[in-house]
């Protein structure tokens, strides 16, 4: 069976969506097409949206999931007549948050951007540029400046985790890749020894490694079996021998990744 | 006047930021102190965020307001014990969910993860590398398989927009920085033309994009207001004389630079 879940937003849609996809997982047998409206923010997209939810409960045969973060009161109105079950973030909570509060909230769209919002695009615009510039090891010199420094084989994650971390939290996260060569002697590279205290580990199991470097270069001996299996024993006794602490990646999104990370380390994040 | 908010999650805490947050930005006037606790899985982690939120309490005079996006029944019901104004998302949207689609919820934690989340997983790791690849101009022959090509000025946001499209959306996002010497004759550069239906531009205020650049290089020409205003005009000349879609970055996010280039261009995105 399939239904279809709107996400509505009178901005991006990324808090709708975000909120949406989290509970639409708790429903496995339930198979969604997920539509996001973002910018719906006049009286006439607000028409538009009501009428798109109407024509998907008649195409389905049954309600479509309706997410919306809509502030505005006339809009949340007409938004609640649509034949859809509507699931209203604001009127869900807002109004007991005024209370608590003793404050009306702003009722506002699109939230003008403050000057603390434009030290957030910057934080995290000089994060974003750091992680870019200190990857794959790419520059060792500013590794002074980092937060952390992920090591790892290649394509264990290390990567998108340090993007994630950037983006989202303004870290400083440079990365490392450690090789064949590393694996003789059980060593640090000599560019690492000095920030050691930075290092955190990612590993993965080696058949999943394989998976992932299989279709970036399928049948190659870097994406083979048994070339994976060598790394992934090799980092994990480098960990093992100069106590780095570490995750194991295979099972868990970037976000867990990223998240974990900075629980386990207790680092301070640059953005709230 | 501070509150302490609190972010409490059996998982990465993400959600229940990203929804806080956004309620939270209804009360401009309250400054709040946000502290997050993801991975809050047991009884005993359950009970050491109850104690926190009540030292809260306690400490501030007044009720911490709690972001919940606990699934358990039990760990819900001991949270709601706290002194805290708590904010349940589950039992708000997932009862009546429940009903509607005529199935129960999973209720569980930690969703383990399904083929469709490790394809995810593997889309985005390799959109994250795409953009990485071909930031900045570093390389320009894999163009043939991006979904969009950014270009403006240096420091414009042009990287952070496309990791995070790369992130979010799974796209192939490259970017390309364009220069002084393009703007004499307002063409563009050779590399490009074959692409010029990829290609999507960012603007921003000049004021803006010499404070961004002076925190970068402090005292230099290129962080200068007059290089900056050169700049920003000969790159909208060139969007004027080629017709290539623009936005103004100067007071978006970065979400929001995103999610309108995709809504503008009609782009699919790879990831829902």
């Amino acid at each position: 069976m399939t239904r279809t879940a709107f996400f509505v937003s009178d901005g991006t849609g990324i808090t709708s969506e975000t909120l949406g996809h989290s509970i639409l997982t708790q429903f496995k047998g339930v198979s969604f097409r997920q539509i996001t409206l973002p910018f719906v923010v006049s009286n006439e997209t607000t028409l538009e949206t009501v009428s798109q939810i109407n024509q998907a409960a008649i195409a389905d045969g049954e309600k479509p999931i309706v997410f919306s973060t809509l502030v505005q009161e006339e809009h949340r109105d007409m938004l609640a007549g649509c034949n859809g079950l509507v699931m209203d973030l604001f009127s869900a909570f807002v109004a007991p948050l005024e209370e608590e509060l003793g404050v009306r909230s702003n009722h506002n769209v699109n939230q003008s951007h403050s000057i603390q919002d434009q030290n957030a695009y910057r934080i995290r615009m000089n994060a974003v540029h750091f992680a870019l510039d200190n990857d794959d090891g790419a520059r060792t010199r500013a590794y002074e400046e980092a937060d952390i420094i992920l090591i790892g084989v290649s394509r264990s994650g290390k990567t998108p985790t340090c993007v994630y971390m950037a983006m989202q939290f303004g870290l400083y996260a440079a990365n490392y890749p450690l090789t064949e060569d590393d694996f003789d002697d059980l060593t640090l590279p000599k560019c690492l020894i000095p920030h050691k205290d930075k290092l955190f580990g990612l590993t993965i199991n080696p058949d999943r490694l394989s998976a992932i470097r299989e279709e970036r270069k399928a049948g190659s001996k870097y994406a083979s079996p048994r070339q994976c299996d060598m790394e992934v024993r090799g980092i994990e006794a480098i960990f093992a021998k100069q106590s780095i602490p570490f995750i194991d990646a295979t099972e868990l999104s970037i976000e867990e990744i990223s998240t974990r990370i900075v629980a386990q380390t207790g680092l301070t994040r640059r953005l709230k």
